[in-house]
């Protein structure tokens, strides 16, 4: 059933929801086994519990004799008591299984060995002493690790240790992403004026895999319909989900709203958003499609506000958040009052002040998005900030 | 030259500057050169500088006619300018070069086609008005990274915009980790008493990882002097540094500090830290050699103080910190004179106040780690800790 909700310049909290609700049937992914040990950082599908317990037995914390705790009450130094070996005492190393019956262990070093067959000891021990019992560290049927956690390393230590070999995860999003655009040219090409280096697909499939989803690049198309609408049937059949970038300069056709249009549904088209307003979102064979706008800083905007959401969603994980700290403005700042602004800036602490000072906020400068240390977000009511006002910072980089 | 520096529970922070120095002019680790788009997370190993200006020309920033500024002066609404197509104008489209002494573009949208040959335009422009000029993102020469850090996904993308399709990076520190121990057996073994599940290598693969090293995993050996030695000289062989795991229970015999004499020399021989007391830092043939504690948290803890800063050492960058965070202690914790201790906490909120409790002690409990949000430091002059205490938590987890 085809349905166009076409919406123009949403504010994109909005059109995000509208987006995700396109897909909530089809998410969280589908889990696949992978073992433990190769399962770092990967999402659990379910809760997972111990299959054993460990220790799986009551072993001796030290070197010494197990003993039978009854066995040793009343002793002390004027009336010591003496303990047969081989059937009232055995000697254990650190980590030995306990014998059957046998519940403490004394250590060496206070134990007086009277002959091949004679210990004697010198004050009673209780039950368990120097015992690591069984399921000291995890217990048969424990909750080792809530369903849609991430795996870190003690989290395998944990599951190895309570008996898990392998692990069932959420397979990784797998995203195709399209570079479109006749003016476009791989990195290392001779370039003739009106030639552009192709980076943005690069960019993408960087950030789809912090985000922990994979991201195969297909090659470059030129700005025609039909080759544009076959790519794009390509990568959904071999993946999850859809990037198509539109040419690197604005103003340049962009086929990607009337390939989604044919194929599939526009969801959103346009958001409230400087720089990233001209995004496309739409659903092809019930796979997500986002045009991304050709502009590298806008494209990175919309990869944050969209793409981030969408990977967490299909791993089934919260929304992965960046750190935000207070700081103050350094100089005014103007902004387009319905438009809800996302400023580059650089932080610096200025004895115990944190200022912010805003950086280029061409759409174009890529590299003014490295330089940046944060992002500062205008909202659509305002026409501005005021130099010295408190604003709070999204932390691009983890700063002091 | 054999030097045996044989310390007896030194404060850590001691240990390890004596033994990062041992390895100064080994560190950081040479370079090799990788693709620009796969040099995510990896670390530059000199300044980079931009190859080329991006843009690579002057371009037209809108769909329109270019024109030099100069013949514009004048125009208004009631004296229009008139100008030749081909000769005194062209039609440009966005991300055109401009043609050759032309220096504005005026859009479509203000401009009158009177004829094939002939325009009207109604108002002057200024020099570079709607042009994208060379290097207004990056300029040829411009620093795009400084040595020694980090690859994001935006400097992948203005690496590629400065014209660079390589990068050299630091070569990924490489090491081997040998368990040993005669009751370890491999995850998925039929268990019989006194058998240990061998996890930890697989827990300090997966910490080693993280840290933007590799770590190979060696089999298990038993408690035997020559099959350690045998191993350990394999592994430096093969990798930058060792790893040695002793039986994962104390007491166990441990051939280490022997293996590390025999072979080169022992830097460090306990510290006073508790878990993790009795490591043993060492040197052979001028590699790092670490013999790790057994007991899972003990090893942890030591991972943590020692080796993720040798992996910074090695990569060239600041070690790698934890977030901190002020709580409030629920309980009082009582701690050992001498020795610094690392209780592993949960954290709470309270209303407005943050609260730490701690959990179990026991250096055999991994699972205890997996559930702690955070490490608190009880320094080694301190008997304790009073219940309210307000403490410093570092975060294992970034919470709330």
């Amino acid at each position: 059933m085809k349905r166009t909700i076409y919406l123009e310049k949403r504010p994109w909290s909005e059109a995000l929801e509208l987006f995700l609700d396109t897909f909530r049937d089809m998410y969280p992914l589908q889990g696949e086994e992978v073992l433990v040990e190769q399962a770092l950082d990967r999402i659990v599908t379910s809760d997972v519990t111990a299959r054993i317990s460990s220790p799986h037995y009551d072993g001796s914390a030290m070197d010494g004799v197990a003993v039978r705790s009854e066995d040793t009450i009343g002793a002390d130094l004027s009336t010591p008591k003496q303990l047969k070996v081989g059937t009232e005492t055995h000697f254990v190393d650190t980590g030995s299984p306990l014998p059957q019956g046998f519940d403490a262990v004394i250590q060496i070093e206070d134990v007086h060995e009277i002959d091949d067959e004679t210990i004697e000891i010198y004050s009673p021990v209780a039950p368990w002493h120097y015992v690591r019992r069984i399921g000291e560290d995890v217990k048969e049927g424990d909750l080792l690790l809530r369903q849609n956690s991430r795996i870190g390393p003690y989290d395998i230590a944990t599951l190895l240790a309570g008996g898990e070999t392998t692990v069932t995860v959420r397979s990784k999003p797998k995203f195709g992403v399209l570079p479109t655009g006749s003016e476009l040219v791989e990195p290392g090409s001779a370039l003739k004026p009106g030639d552009i280096i192709e980076f943005n697909s690069r960019m993408v499939k960087a950030l789809i895999t912090q985000w922990s989803g994979t991201c195969q690049r297909y090659a470059i198309v030129p700005d025609e319909f039909e080759t544009v609408e076959t790519s794009v049937k390509k990568i959904l059949e071999d993946n999850d989900a859809a990037i198509i970038i539109a040419g690197s300069s604005a103003g340049r056709r962009d086929f990607t709203p009337q390939v989604v249009e044919e194929l599939g549904d526009i969801i959103v088209h346009g958001v409230n958003v400087m720089p990233g307003k001209p995004v496309v979102l739409g659903r092809i064979e019930n796979k997500p499609v986002i045009g991304l706008p050709g502009y590298p800083v806008s494209a990175a905007v919309i990869m944050d506000l969209f793409i981030k959401p969408l990977v967490c969603t299909m791993l089934g994980t919260p929304i992965i958040e960046r750190r935000k700290i207070q700081a103050s403005l350094t100089q005014k700042i103007y902004s387009k009052l319905g438009m809800e602004e996302f400023v580059r800036v650089t932080i610096k602490k200025d004895k115990e002040k944190v200022i912010a000072t805003p950086l280029t906020r061409g759409a174009g400068v890529i590299s003014s998005l490295a330089k940046a240390d944060g992002i500062l977000r205008i909202p659509d009511n305002m026409e501005g900030l005021e130099a010295g006002s408190e604003v709070e910072v999204e932390l691009l980089k983890e700063i002091w």
